[in-house]
Formats: structure tokens, C-alpha cells, sequence
């Protein structure tokens, strides 16, 4: 879904090469031919034409749209014409060297890339600025911004669909206690936010749902008597199949096992049958 | 993470069968007996004693503990001691029969099992209740729950992992549309959140997310001066990418074409280029 429109038959690229030559040359600069030719062709087209200009005139492409042409229309030209990784990577630089809250560059690099695309735009950070993408972060970001993104750019996570589903529980667990002592900017959330396929967070974000029925289950116990339809409902749904991260969330959440609270809101038989359900030794 | 406990030697279903048998029998009943062996066999073992206690002794199992205990406890019994498919079938039924909108079975029902657990539930409902659940859900639920409810508990969902990205792309703009009007109960909202895939959806959902830009742009062309950092870098980042959809949600939300709202916002040349990129015949 790209608005780039690229004619139907494109020129051969030396030709490209020489109208751009032209554009520079002569009485001013012809801004008209050079959006004609840049803004209509695609990445790879864009890398040829740099390539060829380069050895069909000694000079870089780049560097004779930087002396030609001046301001916003020079930035928007150099950042279209740059590969997409060079073009995250000299809006990064960007970005980090004069650092605000407010930047949105480096999160989306950071976040809304694929990991072998943000590998990319690394690896055109090394070769453009000599340094790494992660230290000018370090260097520049400030507070919990910095905290995330450093990670963030750190890591290279795997891409796949495989998930692991008891680690999914486990640290839905964790992210459910840090969340709720509102511990926002905790070292694991990071640290699972940051490295952790996303394949494996939705599985973990899944998981987290299983709070629901905690939450049923001390609805139907707290106040004034016992919603005992919703009790039997839940514990005999799910006692095949989650009532365990069901009962550990309870106790987190209220600080009492949830045998004992089920066995203060219920008595004889149908006590014992819950407790039965709930795995009670 | 189930919470059931199956001791590790089962004792051949012809003893519990007589065991329970024993339970009901003789002066009073032996609840404790009950439960020492139904909470502790799985959904196959408690449909195998079923199976042998109607052969052994001409009557159903639930029928006589439908007999033998009562109350809370009974409920709790006969809801575990059934197939899940056929306890949800008996949940819902229950539910429907007095319905009211802080109901929860249905919704669980509904929502939180796979697409072949909940026909499996339908054709239980078939089986107890001579009847269809959709009949039910329709003839008993009120107002915008049965407006979702029903497809809901109609549809056969695919459930495997193919998906079509321009149809979540499509179906994200109407979503947007709708919830933008804030018209929840669209038939258009209905339509797509009951019948499509869990992975369409997710899909869809991240579709939605383009939006993303949308606001990005707005803000960087509304209010005081134009922020040309931010217009270039989305231009520029998302022409090959997903502009077009970027394009659709500003004209949707700002009912201006984006081209309009750019050429109004800048001059001359960096003008030329930003609709250049943006498609502008």
C-alpha cells in the first residue's frame, strides 16, 4: 500500500545518471527534473543510480545533492534517496544527538521495525558514523526512555513463530505484579518488553488474561454472601485447564490462598468438593 | 496448570463404579466417597465411569446423584462430573434461560473457546436440549448483547493461521470509521469481530495501527508552523511502505485530502517532493 509511483518503463540508469548530472549543472539547479527522476523510483532503483552516478562521475550522489540543493527540500531529497536502514540509521543519529522526550524517530525504529530490518540499521550506523547505534543512545537518551531503548536497539530477536508456553505463564505473572504496584519502569518488564520475541509476548499477553477468572473467583467471594453459580462455574471450567496460574494470581492479588478463602465462604460437602477441585492436599 | 490430582494408580472403573454405587446406598450418602472419586479422575476416566455405571446398574450416573445430594454441592458434582463440552452446553442453557446482562457463562462461552470446542458445545446443546444454542441466545438474550452474542455462537470460525492482509487492512478502516463515530454496535463491527479468524483479527488490529501515522502527520501539519522534521521523516519512511493507508485514514479523520492539507502547509520545492512521494498525479 506505498504511494510511490514509478513509471512504467523506467530509463536505463546511466541515462537517469546524466538527466541528475544535468539537473546540477548549467544556470541553477533544476529541482523540477530531480523529483521527477529520485521520487519515482523504488529502493532498489534509488541504490542503482547512486552506484552508477558514483562511478560515472567521482562523486557521490548524495554529496552533489548537498551542494545543490538547500534546507527541507534538501533534507526530504537525501533522506528519500538513502536506503531504508541508512535512512533510519542517519534519522537515529538524528534524533539521539539532540535528544527530547518528545522524539518519536528512535521509538519507531526501535519498536515498529522487524529485528532483521533494526539489524540493518545498525549495521548502516557502523559503516556512516563509525560508532554504534546502542552507545549514541546510551549516550544521549536520558531517564526511562533510555532504559527501554537501549535494549530495544540492543537485542536481536528472534523472528519466529515458535513459543514457549510455560514461560508465557511465568512472566505474564511477573509483568501482572510489577503492573500492579504500578513498578512501570521495573528491570524485568524491560527486560521481557525488550527481548522477547513477538511471537512470545502475545503468548505472555494471552496468559496475562488468565486474570480474569481471579477476578470472577474474588467478585463471587468478597462482599455480602457468596455468588456460589459463579464460583462452581469457574473452578469447574477450569480445573483441567488453568485453574493453577488461576490460584496463584488469586494469592498474589489478595494475600490468601484461595483454598482458605473458598473453605471461610463454604461449608460441608460442597466445601469439600471445591477444595477436592482446587488440588487442596 | 491444571489443578486436578489423579491419584497414580486408578482403581479399574468397575470399583469406582461400585464404590459410587456403595455411596448411595445404605444409610445415608456418602458425599465424602463422591468426591474421593469423581474430583480425582479426568474428563476421560469420569466419562468411562459413566459409560460402565449405566451398563452395570440400567440407570445414569448423573440421574442418581441427581437423586442423592442436593444444592450447591449437587451443582457442583454434575457440572464437574459432565463432559467440558456438555457442562458448557448446561451453563449456557442455565444462563440463557434467565438472562441479564451481568451474565458471564456465555460470554466465556462465546468468546474464550477455540473455534471446534464451541461446535462440540453446540452439538451437546443439540443432544440435552433438542434445541439449537443459537435459538436460545436469540430468544432469550436482549439489546446489543444478543446483537453480538448470537453470530457469535453461530459462526464456525477458521481457526488456522492463514490470512489475508488487504482484507485487514480494509476491514481496520472500518473499524476505525465506526469506533471514530463512536457506533459500537455497527453491524459492520459485528460482522468482523464475530466472523473472522483469532489471526485475521490480530492482523486487523495491527492494521489499525497505522493510524499511528495518521496522528503524526496531523499534528505535525496542525497548529502554529508546520513541524517538517516529523511530515519528512513519515513521507519519506512510509512511501514504500504503507503511505497509502496513511493517506486514507487523514482523509477519513480530517475530511481534507492529505495532498490538500501538505500543499497548503509547505511551498516550492520541498512541496514538489512531499507529493511527489505522496502519489499526487
Amino acid at each position: 500500500m506505498a504511494t510511490l509511483t514509478v513509471p512504467a518503463a523506467v530509463p536505463p540508469v546511466a541515462d537517469d545518471c546524466e538527466q541528475l548530472r544535468k539537473a546540477f549543472k548549467g544556470w541553477g539547479t533544476n529541482e523540477k527534473l530531480i523529483i521527477s527522476i529520485l521520487a519515482h523510483r523504488d529502493a532498489a532503483q534509488r541504490r542503482a543510480i547512486r552506484r552508477t552516478y558514483a562511478e560515472a562521475y567521482g562523486e557521490e550522489l548524495l554529496r552533489a545533492l548537498n551542494d545543490e540543493i538547500h534546507g527541507k527540500f534538501e533534507r526530504a531529497v537525501i533522506l528519500w534517496t538513502l536506503d531504508p536502514a541508512e535512512r533510519d540509521a542517519v534519522l537515529a543519529n538524528e534524533e539521539a544527538r539532540k535528544w527530547h522526550p518528545g522524539g518519536r524517530a528512535l521509538v519507531e525504529i526501535a519498536c515498529a521495525r522487524t529485528p532483521s530490518q533494526l539489524f540493518a540499521v545498525k549495521q548502516a550506523y557502523h559503516d556512516r558514523f563509525k560508532r554504534s547505534l546502542e552507545e549514541d543512545v546510551a549516550a544521549h537518551v536520558t531517564g526511562d526512555f533510555r532504559k527501554l531503548l537501549v535494549p530495544l536497539v540492543t537485542a536481536y530477536r528472534y523472528d519466529g513463530p515458535e513459543v514457549n508456553t510455560s514461560l508465557a505463564h511465568s512472566e505474564a505473572k511477573i509483568l501482572h505484579e510489577k503492573i500492579h504496584h504500578k513498578a512501570y519502569s521495573d528491570d524485568e518488564i524491560i527486560r521481557i518488553l525488550t527481548t522477547r520475541s513477538k511471537a512470545q509476548l502475545l503468548a505472555t499477553f494471552n496468559s496475562y488474561n488468565d486474570q480474569y477468572f481471579e477476578k470472577i473467583i474474588r467478585l463471587a467471594l468478597g462482599g455480602m454472601g457468596t455468588d456460589e453459580n459463579s464460583l462452581t462455574r469457574v473452578i469447574t471450567t477450569r480445573a483441567e485447564v488453568d485453574l493453577k496460574l488461576i490460584k496463584e494470581a488469586y494469592q498474589k492479588r489478595n494475600s490468601v490462598p484461595l483454598e482458605k478463602a473458598v473453605a471461610k465462604d463454604t461449608t460441608r460437602d460442597y466445601e469439600d468438593i471445591l477444595l477436592a477441585l482446587l488440588g487442596a492436599e
